[in-house]
């Protein structure tokens, strides 16, 4: 590849929260630079970027300026203009990936929906919502509970509002306030998730992760799932039909339901890098953040080989206090010889707000149980509270 | 620990190289922002360092303005001035790690020996020398050949001169222009290092390298060495006697002979993270930058448990072409699964540079020459001579 060479490569991204703090460190060593763009002055990203423009993740004039500094623009946030990507890569001739029209597709909960049912993938049922009435039907079609989800700007459970009963269907509406989706409620036995990426020539699946979402906000991921050989194969199988339908170069997580009749259904897709991956910094031969780097600059890809059996845990916001305090319960994660920080740099603390993650692996033991109790164990201890004294 | 706290700390590093670079790929996943001071540039670290303050290595106002901005400063470069860096200390009371002291004692070869020597660690006998007729004396007393060494500025063999017969004294003691310290030649079995961290309460050290010179050019460190069990245990012995030596927190490599009856000397020391430790990153539970990032901020050390069996290779520069061509044989290494690239991101080309380097592991084979055998294909395979087109 010419992507090491002399003067350097720079990779234009869009957003610079921890994805993209991640994404530099795992650039580092292959030669490659990353700019970003991100309104944020304390993006996440920053301190690890050669240059940031601050601005708008909608702005055209920065959206230009980091594609004339950039060899190639890719995106760590789904809310990035794929209208404005795809303008400012024809203008500059810097290539875009993956593809805006893959984002655009994901963006609209309904059209990627229509597009992963149109290719006989399966997904739990789902009816569009342009109104109180197409709710209504949709809830006598499916029975109770379903999800309303609104057709964009869905993330980490945003948007998505699940109904139990008639009674619940207007306040649930009027939460979404505008265009949805209403979606059976499946009865999963697991959460999993594969990350896959797509690079010039070839693709590749991890193996998938077990993740354990509270108030749908993922707490922690289990690698290897703890599944049968077979339901491994179908997700993987399953995930390799999903990257068929998605156009252009990265690493992309693939978020599925384990149904209780074995069946696996797509249930969300992120054109990026994904919490559920983060486990591949250690547990795996090539992080997702490195392979990413490599898919979108069309180097060859890295090995998705596990290393080890390891569990992730985010370490969220428990307080809306500003200032917090500074955070507590690191000493024990930085004292442990199994668990290994990785901390965002974030100067405001809200509830739920990933403020972290912590990775426990043992050379000793590939107990996932004892590792996702440890995992656990030392997330929910950090704590941003305001001390009292 | 206070060091993850908002608004986050910043660690002031004197030097900017590959050393930097990996150190902030590091410092980022703790929270810890590197700032950096460089003359160059295009210094290798520039682009992952939050600032990167432009200036000698021996600027005091530079190095106050580093002070300032940072919680704690320390080094990657051995140049860097011991007495400025303890008055900007004393100055803005940001604390140096490891202590000035330290360096002033490593920097000159004369008083690392004396040091060494007078707490009884085994080191190759020695004598100053002053003028010419010092180091007759030296060569009538040791019998040839003998190693000349400067007793400041040695990096990377600049500064050792062998002599292997009267005739050479004199050409050999131009070479050096300076005080020296004249060496007994060692036949070594092997040469060996020992990468050790002093933290705030503890110290460590993780398994010894096996390391293979060229040209006084490290090319390829070999995990674990392939020594005996005894000899492994002499060399950590001797390398946490050498620890006890020296003061301040922080990585240090430290280099050794094992001598033809089993004898482990000690040749030379580096108070930061060293070329023979590379390894770690892959290879151990806990990279020697972060250990060092962890060690001089005062937080608690890492684990320093080998996680596989590993060998390095440094890329070296094959031309002194400016421009230098793209760099070719980077693409065998991307695309095979056991080897991994850590490109430092330098600009311009000469023979023997350090470019970036490899490691090789393997999940399935623990066959270190098989690894040395692979690594060194590689590194030698990239090429920078300018195309002939």
């Amino acid at each position: 590849m010419t992507d090491v060479s002399p003067p350097g490569v720079s990779l234009g991204v869009v957003g610079g929260g921890q994805l993209g703090r991640m994404m530099a460190e795992h650039a580092s060593p292959l030669g490659v630079d990353l700019i970003i763009l991100d309104p944020s002055n304390n993006a996440p990203a920053a301190s690890v970027a050669k240059d940031h423009i601050i601005a708008p993740f909608d702005s055209e004039p920065g959206m230009l300026e980091l594609a004339e500094a950039s060899d190639v623009l890719t995106y760590e946030i789904e809310l990035a203009d794929p209208d404005i990507l795809e303008r400012v890569s024809t203008k500059t001739g810097t290539p875009v990936e993956p593809s805006p029209d893959t984002l655009r597709m994901i963006q609209d909960k309904l059209v990627q929906n229509r597009t992963l049912d149109e290719a006989s993938i399966q997904i739990p049922r789902f009816r569009p919502a342009d109104d109180i009435d197409d709710v209504e039907k949709a809830c006598a079609k499916f029975g109770y509970p379903v999800m309303l989800k609104a057709r964009s700007g869905g993330y980490d459970g945003r948007g998505n509002v699940p109904i139990h009963s008639p009674d619940e269907i207007e306040e649930a509406y009027e939460a979404i306030a505008g265009p949805a989706v209403v979606e059976e409620f499946i009865e999963f036995v697991r959460e999993l998730s594969v990350i896959g990426v797509k690079g010039k020539n070839d693709r590749r699946c991890y193996v998938p992760a077990e993740n354990i979402h509270e108030d749908e906000i993922l707490r922690e991921s289990i690698v290897p799932a703890r599944i049968s050989d077979d339901i491994r194969d179908i997700a993987i199988e399953t995930a390799h039909e999903v990257l068929d339908q998605l156009v252009g170069r990265g690493v992309y997580g693939i978020e599925l339901f384990e149904g209780r009749d074995g069946t696996i259904l797509v249930n969300e897709i992120a054109p990026r890098p994904h919490n559920s991956g983060h486990w591949t910094i250690e547990g795996a031969v090539t992080s997702q953040f490195e392979q990413h780097v490599r898919a979108v600059l069309g180097s060859p890809l890295g090995s998705t080989a596990l290393r080890t059996p390891i569990v992730t845990a985010n370490i969220l916001g428990d307080t809306s206090a500003d200032p917090a305090g500074s955070p507590r319960g690191i000493e024990p994660v930085l004292r442990s010889s199994e668990a290994h920080l990785h901390w965002y740099g974030k100067r405001a603390v809200w509830p739920l707000r990933k403020m972290g993650h912590i990775s426990v692996y043992h050379a000793d033991s590939q107990d996932r149980d004892a590792l996702l109790e440890a995992a656990r164990t030392y997330a929910t201890s950090v704590t941003f509270r305001p001390s009292e004294e």
